[in-house]
């Protein structure tokens, strides 16, 4: 059904046949800009578009996002790749090369707050999220026909404090080798360690505060009993500690004494819906860079 | 199928069979609240929320908004709607009583851009808009299916230029006399004055630009020509002048000199759906009193 | 010197020589807004604005502030207090009535961080800030001649570890039994319970993070260490517990991974300004009732 | 006085002898940042910082902004300006080098309202801006004595509508050929375009209004009777059309039907005060690049 309502909606995003994005991660030193630039123009790539960030001149770290455009980019990354491995290794790089035409693959994961899914369903739908949703995974059966009304897989594994090794594992085999980020949009289970191993810096989930405030449980409600003016809402990159992870986005909302819980979750659940969006298209275009326990993002 | 997802959602509005809202306008004078809070008091009504406004202490205009529970309301509201002519007409009040659990009938009307009305059937879904959405009216076809997948009726009717009168007068017909507000979620067609007359403050617009700034067509495009810095969103009343009626909510989102027309429009659908929605939201809840081109806004 | 620039300057505010202002708190029941208003309409009083809210309608805690004009308050003032005693006693109410053109009597605390000392006597000279600084008192001599330039009596009063005892002592006898509310404008030091005791609910501090988050020292420091994208700085009346009184305001500014410790801070003087230039207005205009832990500000 | 006051402060800019920043616009084409970013490490300066944008690959402009270190930069520049003539003249650049120990000078013009004046003298004192303020022009005596107890000298210019052409030639006279940039804090005379060719893209206004809204005289009565629920103020570079010119920055603030024109503008000059510094701080920090009628700012 929804089939019909995607067919009218024009695709925003131009396919960049071409273009390509680098993630370079390195300790500063004089000279990188210069080598990787000069390597890119050499190869025939015309730098569109070129962050940089060194984290403390003296001694820091060196973070760049550069966007470029190769002739026959398909055919020719392979090469490009492998002569960069001569600059990665002067400079002690970590790098990535990802073609923007190869869209990034999510698999989604949701308990019974729906918010944050639709919110991303419907950007994905009208062409603003730029990447497959691959599936959707839940611990309850809910979604399931809104979520297949879209022509997405619905994987129902159910989890209880017994079965939740199995349930993990079966999750495992569900996402099988092929999805590049994992989105908990608003999961209220705890993923383990042996998980986010797996998915290290590629599980983003939305926490309802404006952590570090009101970790843990019921943040609303610890909200509404510390009277503060304002809420938020954050998405991080999970990590071993409880919404302990790098941060990607947060915003906020300004609220008053009139505001009870209820109305508190409601305000909450748009800026969860608008921050996690956020942080998905970010991740999916390439702009975060992890470095211990925070984010450079070029947005 | 959406009847599904609709049945695990809890609906967050208690129903209060017993709470009426009364708005009044008139000019100030002395003992207004008073007159009012007792009136309501000696006829056995309890005021839960009282706001006041007075323009200009000197001889301005004078605005209340009263939530009170009566018991037995249904039974008593024509009695005290009686009475209290006697306490209107001593202080020349504009004034209406409306009880809450007479849901408000909304009329939505769209055109091609789908996000608005997307926004209002997931917050009417999911139990945060607490009125009726009668029907969709549109003059094109496109979110027909989709909408009547919630079991809503979907007008289709087309305009033109040529059709226009007879176009208005099939919709004054399929509105019927039932409809309380009518949402123009991005409907582009331009309303006429006799169609206006028939629903005077009841027929609110989403305008894409933060008026008075880009009055008329493409204001994303105007706004990306200017360069300014923050682009917004402002719900309004229609009047005759186009986008010149009273303003009920405006919000705004930072922009940068990277942010092309694309990318202005995506970043504006956000704030569009959240400025309508605000104002339906206050609208179904009579906190809004309009005097000559300005809001009064009870929230 | 400044009293030249002083003279040039016009005060928006006019004098309400017979305006006051009342504040209520007391178990909700009905009939609560109608016994007030009726006795001040009774006692020729004309409410001019007047707020209310209730915690919660099923026995919660209500909450109101009256704004009203009486001809010849200074004369009728007396009589009109003993008077409401009688509906105050039966609706168990805590209260309090304070005339406009008697203004608030500050004490501003300082350390070396001037930036929120300095907002203050702009807007107090500006006239935005409609009350007295009747002192400032410090730890440091720094801002002496500063201060004593705009006619303000400066205190020294150094503080160590030793001496704190007597310090305070010595800050209770300055402050005399004369002064309304005490300001800590970025004070770095710890204020004793018995202190706190003498000033409850009437010590406003400028805690620079959003609270909850980072409680206590170097805020900032503990703002980028967690890579926050977000930093704010909250105004709260003083309690026993560090940074955890009731929150009177809140506000917060985007940062990015490009803001170090430096930069932070720099942005965060603006915010603390602003928001405890706003809490102060507000608790000089009355607008603020504390239940709990928590303010009910009606701006 | 105050140069006690200034005593105690620590200038929070490190001087960085050596480092300095280049400015870059030019048409769009392959190879741009390989070449500046080799010409430089060649020269042995090494890239603190840099940006780049294109405002449309296919054709469009580019812009860029380095920040670089280079041993014995003071007697290097010379030869590296010259040098880079070769790769300017490749490319068609429009280009500019600037030391940072080089502070700008500014002059700042006023009338009657000081809020912005003062903001700019406090940050300027707090050691956040990194610039000499050289002089204040005023067409009013009334700054005089404070602006003179900073050590800056004070040119009282009375403007008249007869004596305008007399006055500004007096302006030019003062001002000498020695300020890079002219920021108007609220100076309420119109520019002659005479003057403005002087310093095409060095003259800063703030405007109390969200431009393009309420351009002209009066802007909080203007929206204050539009009845808008939110207001601003706008810094932008002075062009011959009134409020028409580059817009730096804007900045905006909630309020609602409570607020008269009286409280608009006291809300608004908190907003002017912060919108102007932060243009001017991006200014003399070389920011901001104009290209037509719009500014690309690197912050």
């Amino acid at each position: 059904m929804e089939v019909h309502v995607n067919q009218h909606r024009v695709n925003t995003h131009t396919v960049h046949a071409n273009r390509a994005r680098m993630l370079i991660s390195c300790p500063d030193g004089p000279g990188i800009v210069a080598a990787v630039s000069r390597f890119l123009h050499e190869h025939g790539a015309n730098i569109v578009q070129s962050d940089q960030y060194t984290m403390d001149p003296e001694g820091g770290m060196f973070f760049m996002r550069v966007e470029f455009d190769l002739p026959n980019l398909a055919e020719a990354l392979l090469q490009l790749e492998q002569d960069f491995g001569v600059v990665a290794e002067q400079f002690r790089m970590e790098w990535s090369i990802s073609c923007v035409s190869r869209k990034k693959k999510l698999a989604i994961f949701v308990s019974k707050e729906d918010h944050c899914l639709v919110e991303l369903l419907w950007q994905w739908q009208a062409g603003d999220l730029d990447a497959d949703i691959a599936m959707v995974v839940s611990n309850h059966p809910d979604m399931k026909e809104y979520v297949e009304s879209f022509g997405i897989p619905y994987h129902h594994i159910p989890v209880t404090a017994e079965t939740k090794p199995e349930a993990e594992q079966r999750q495992l085999e569900v996402i099988g080798s092929d999805i590049d980020v994992i989105i908990l949009a608003r999961y209220m289970q705890i993923i383990s360690p042996k998980f986010i191993e797996h998915y290290r810096n590629r599980i983003i989930n939305i926490h309802h505060s404006f952590l570090p405030a009101f970790v843990g449980g019921k943040p609303y409600a610890q909200a509404y009993n510390r009277g503060v003016k304002i809420i938020g809402a954050t998405a991080h990159y999970v990590t071993e500690e409880l919404d302990g992870g790098p941060i990607i986005e947060q915003d906020v909302q300004r609220v008053s004494h009139r505001d009870d819980v209820t109305e508190l979750k409601r305000i909450g659940r748009t800026i969860e819906r608008v921050v996690l969006a956020r942080a998905v298209k970010w991740h999916v275009e390439d702009r975060i860079l992890v470095h211990e326990n925070k984010t450079v993002v070029f947005n």
